[in-house]
């Protein structure tokens, strides 16, 4: 999806944000505001909202010398969800539907996002997650018990540090031999990469590949080969957090969106309201 | 008061319901978008945040070459509490307190104001008018019967349309014949001008002048030579609205601030919490 004009107060308000807590000085705090401000000025915006979040935090890295700001976050996150991790594979083992139990576990663990939530805690997150499966949810399970049963392989576009724990319950319930899991390709804001995909252990379960990019979604056209090939060969991809659909859902492509709707613009373009768990998809080829 | 790098995104969504409210032109939207995002880039936070009210709004009225984009809004809310005065009058008289009741309905009266508060509606400030003299609220209205008594003359600067009526009942209760009474001295935003002040029947009652000046707040050095002999001139301030404190608050002259917080920035600075209705001063001369 194009960048509307309703993303860039929110953009600037996420540069505030990113860049104090990357750096306490506040001259460098006002710096890269001017600077993001001149290149929102001139920006593109039939470009997706992640390529302005790709931009604003490779200069953030640039300006601290920080090659990875958010490290410590990353493997803080990583930590909490492994926690509690066991305690939610017995939850699922013993729901009625332990596909769809793992499915909103994986979609509530949605809200680890550094870039779209403000003032996220642990205590957060783990009150999120004890509310994930007894609160009512609305998905089309049957779709998605569909779509993987006829898929011969299926690529599952990863997002967030700690996030990715929780995926792993829902990956878990998938034919994992027919499962590639990709994760970015270098740091970006508390995206999940290759160290993240190895503490989750999701290497033990599933292939895993990461797509050459920086980007906080999926900017086909500036992943790497091997993962563009992943991509095209995919029967089925399944895509997790708003990042991700905002830069796949134009794509002639059978994909199966799971995330927390974060904003005004992408509710008012999906039809689901701020801050519910969705899953939907592509009208894809096999739509 | 400098502007912060937190008041920022707040003027880039300012810009963007201020120029929604002016025009129904995307390409208009997304144009001035990206010249406030140039100038906000290269603006001089030295300056309090209304001068950068002033630059957006008159970029504004010269896109859409409409000298006035909120004159019909400024009406409206004009008509609105006019219908409401003789009842709210009333009301004041019979408090135990005429003078303290009178400043709790203007400041609240202060919620009319189309540049911070999004989402404003007419029943919106029926309701706010209609708890002021029910909620709790703290001012020291002791500090300010004292100024007033011993003020041989009294500066009063009016904030908004609307807002201004609300104004009256106060300085009903005012020495009238030391009072003068300033408004914008051109259109800006909702910001009252000599044409609201004889709506709201102000000339009945005391001497009424402009500031010369398209700021949503008080520039002494945008204001001309007549505002700037009245200021200098005058024992006591009494200046409405959260864009006067911005520009004011500085000052070494004796000024009474009567607003609603409404921002963080603000509120941090102030110590009050946002939404509250506040009586604060300067030091002042007499201190």
């Amino acid at each position: 999806m194009k960048t509307s004009v309703d993303c860039i107060p929110c953009f600037v308000r996420q540069t505030l944000e990113a860049v104090r807590f990357v750096s306490t000085y506040p001259s460098v705090h006002e710096g890269v505001v001017r600077e993001i401000l001149r290149c929102l000025a001139r920006f593109d915006f039939d470009q997706p909202p992640p390529v302005v979040g790709q931009m604003i935090h490779r200069r953030l890295r640039e300006l601290t010398g920080n090659p990875d700001p958010y490290k410590s976050v990353k493997e803080r996150y990583n930590r909490l969800a492994l926690e509690m991790l066991p305690e939610l594979r017995e939850q699922v083992k013993q729901q009625p539907d332990p596909l769809l139990a793992s499915v909103r576990l994986a979609i509530t663990g949605n809200v680890i996002d550094f870039a779209a939530i403000s003032g996220l805690t642990e205590d957060g997150v783990r009150s999120s997650i004890s509310r994930a499966l007894a609160e009512p949810f609305s998905i089309d399970i049957d779709r998605l018990r569909r779509e993987i049963k006829r898929a011969s392989s299926i690529l599952y576009l990863a997002d967030n540090a700690g996030e990715i724990v929780f995926d792993r319950l829902f990956i878990e319930q998938l034919p994992t031999d027919r499962v590639t899991i990709a994760v970015r390709g270098r740091p970006v804001i508390n995206d999940a990469t290759l160290d993240d995909a190895r503490a989750a252990g999701l290497d033990e379960i599933a292939r895993v590949i990461h797509n050459g990019s920086d980007a906080p979604g999926t900017v086909l056209d500036d992943c790497d080969l091997t993962f563009q090939a992943h991509f095209n060969a995919a029967d089925l991809v399944i895509a997790k957090g708003q990042g991700n659909y905002e830069t796949l859902n134009d794509e002639k492509k059978n994909i199966l969106f799971l995330f927390r709707i974060k904003c005004e613009t992408v509710a008012s373009r999906t039809g689901f309201k701020t801050g519910t768990n969705v899953l939907t998809g592509t009208p894809g080829k096999n739509g």
